[in-house]
């Protein structure tokens, strides 16, 4: 039998964050990824569309015979992945409990802060996740709605991406946050200016490392880590080749991308 | 028979902006605005998969008995315009040609700065519209990604907002442009903050009021003006009711916004 791949999906490129952590992760792997960029972003959509869409490329991913499907978009973590569970019978990871899981074992002081996309910060997911794990944990929360476009804008540093990050971050600074949270793909390339604005005593944690580590666990598990000792393979599909591509790709993926399908959905 | 609607669409809600102008212009006219929530951002986009959107919507718009159909969208009237223009019949107007005739009826210099999207600016259709009405036209262009969000952010002032149109528009003012085509039915709310930026000699040019105009004179020459002198009707269809929708359709429509239907396409 031919090594099946483990499938990872999100709305635009963001996703790559967690392939580039799969890949050092279980680099004999095969992965195929998924960039829903004709759609992109889900982070202002309504849920019913969110799962709609969803649904749609966990069919189309298992059609390419994925033993395993990561939902890598915060938002459809958020809003769809219950309902894919119920749908599917396929093993599905999303992001958000592993992103929880993380920022449980950093904390000190119990107080964690969230970032992401409007959809996913009114799903309150996250919130979920961390009173799931312990019930002590305060929260505060902040939907960054211009943290995307600057990540594809290419503005990843300077005086006005700075000034954006400080006031999305003013209040959970203020709060005494020692852990903030990333819910969102786009968010790690910002790390450099983030880190400057929260300072050394906030520990950042983004979830594309512990989803992989998840991944790995998972499969191990389920006895359906391959065993083949090559190197695997990446095949990526998107909805729509965009404007500017492949820089964008490139940033996520810390090199060049290839192997790419475009694939129209219903 | 009753009044037949004049249609304008965008991928969002910018196109209200033109809708506005259209109510201020030809109060009797009854009109159906479309808004194509659930894929917007077009600019980001390929040409294949804006014709093929703008094509269904305008079905769409025909089948709801639209006498004549506004591409209010910068980027589907300079990607999409002509491909609609050859299968359907309807007389079909975008913001493009509008635009450039107003920025040359003001114009002095003749040298023109234009921005718009990512998707508008690489087209180049704003360029051809002005050779095409004077050849002795110059241009200096800007791709502004960022402007969108910050709209639908709602920050329409303040610093961030000011250094960002700064980056923008540094190139343009001193090749000495003396006007600038807001090509994006987004812009027209940064307007204050542009202002200040371009300063006293740079005239500002939006389409919005340009096309109205535009579209009261062509159905004058149809003989399609409403005999009716009552005031006409807004309906408006979405293709997702996204999060805070109407916090955003207020800021451009300039009122609430009601007779709200959310449709399927495709």
């Amino acid at each position: 039998m031919s090594r099946r791949p483990i499938a990872v999906f999100d709305s635009g490129l963001g996703g790559l964050t967690v392939v580039k952590a799969l890949q050092k992760n279980l680099s004999n792997e095969s992965i195929i990824y998924f960039g829903d960029t004709a759609r992109v972003p889900y982070g202002n959509k309504s849920q019913a569309l969110i799962q709609e869409y969803s649904e749609e490329i966990t069919e189309f991913l298992i059609d390419k015979q994925a033993k395993m499907v990561i939902v890598a978009c915060n938002t459809a973590s958020a809003l769809a992945l219950n309902h894919l569970k119920q749908r599917f019978e396929i093993p599905l990871i999303g992001v958000i409990e592993p992103g929880a899981e993380a920022a449980r074992s950093v904390t000190q002081s119990k107080h964690i802060g969230i970032i992401g996309t409007l959809a996913t910060i009114r799903s309150e997911a996250y919130e979920r996740a961390l009173l799931n794990l312990d019930n002590t944990i305060l929260t505060t929360v902040r939907a960054c709605p211009l943290f995307v476009p600057l990540v594809e804008e290419g503005w990843l540093e300077g005086e006005v991406t700075i000034q954006i990050a400080e006031t999305y971050l003013a209040e959970m600074i203020s709060d005494n946050i020692d852990t903030l949270i990333l819910g969102c793909t786009h968010y790690p390339l910002l790390i450099p200016v983030l880190e400057k604005v929260v300072g050394e005593k906030i520990r950042i944690v983004d979830s594309a490392e512990t989803t992989a580590k998840y991944a790995a666990k998972w499969l191990q598990e389920l006895d359906l880590l391959t065993k083949d000792s090559s190197h695997g393979s990446l095949e990526n599909y998107v909805t729509d080749l965009p404007v500017r591509f492949r820089r964008v790709a490139r940033r996520f993926l810390g090199r060049e991308i290839d192997h790419v399908s475009t694939v129209h959905l219903s």
